[in-house]
């Protein structure tokens, strides 16, 4: 019998990192739990980048996810809040991959056409959209409703890659 | 007694990240051990990101630096190139927080007036005046000959630190 898979969506940041879990069992989605990681801005670098760690560890150790994803990181023209998210995203892909975990990431575009069905839109819409794939989902911010539609869009791409492989091994 | 103290430069990057260990005590500067940690290109980004981490924390396992000190990242206009540091960065600032050292940050011309005496020069001058301040040090590769220079300036800079909080506290 197939078992329910649970994956982490993440969508990183140093100021506030969003996490969503989901678990995913052929075509239905259920709703796990979802949350900010803040990072406390008068701490030195170092400091923050530990902070995030710590709140990330804890969530995997909890909800015991078998997949991860993380959203890829938008880079812009300013170059030091690209570094900024760099440092961030670099402890968002290291802690679920340290815990043994595949990681994938997608990009924002990929994202929004997972949940929306097309490659571009607003964060209300992908918000709207969360709500009406997940009726149960709930999310203090923004980055968590961001990070929910990573995890699903994780789903869409597994299942996608499941079925090729099947085809492949008829 | 004044004891010795150690400290780790690192030099992230992730493709290459050097490390350099020296101890000072007073004025005097000893050379520990420098090396390179590498990761496989053909490998994922997060899987890349564990390697960085793996080999950091097995240099802070072996060595038992006091304190650490990290190049500051020169941000260019190629965004992606930005990025990729920013991410080997953020597990080059993690790995010895988590160890519970303080991790100071320097910028490059803070780098080369700590070695050089003036906040410009080439790669070249940088591995000279290692080899003149440390005739006993060795490195494999530039990126550990400057994870030196980095340790070095931490030195110069931790000195002077002290001698103001010695002075204050008169």
């Amino acid at each position: 019998m197939e078992s329910p898979v649970r994956i982490v969506g993440i969508d990183p940041g140093l100021r506030r990192t969003g996490w969503g879990i989901v678990e995913t069992m052929g075509n239905s989605l259920r709703f796990v739990a979802s949350g900010t990681i803040t990072s406390d801005a008068k701490c030195d670098l170092a400091s923050r980048l530990c902070q995030l760690h710590e709140g990330l560890s804890g969530i995997i150790h909890t909800h015991r996810p078998d997949e991860a994803a993380v959203e890829q990181t938008f880079v812009n023209k300013d170059a030091v809040a690209t570094l900024k998210l760099g440092q961030a995203r670099g402890v968002a892909l290291l802690v679920p991959a340290l815990a043994g975990l595949p990681v994938a990431e997608y990009a924002p575009n990929a994202v929004k056409k997972a949940v929306i069905g097309v490659g571009h839109g607003e964060k209300k819409q992908i918000h709207m959209m969360v709500k009406v794939l997940m009726p149960k989902a709930t999310f203090d911010t923004d980055d968590a409703a961001d990070a929910i539609a990573i995890a699903i869009c994780h789903t869409h791409h597994r299942q996608s890659a499941q079925a090729r492989a099947a085809f492949a091994g008829r």
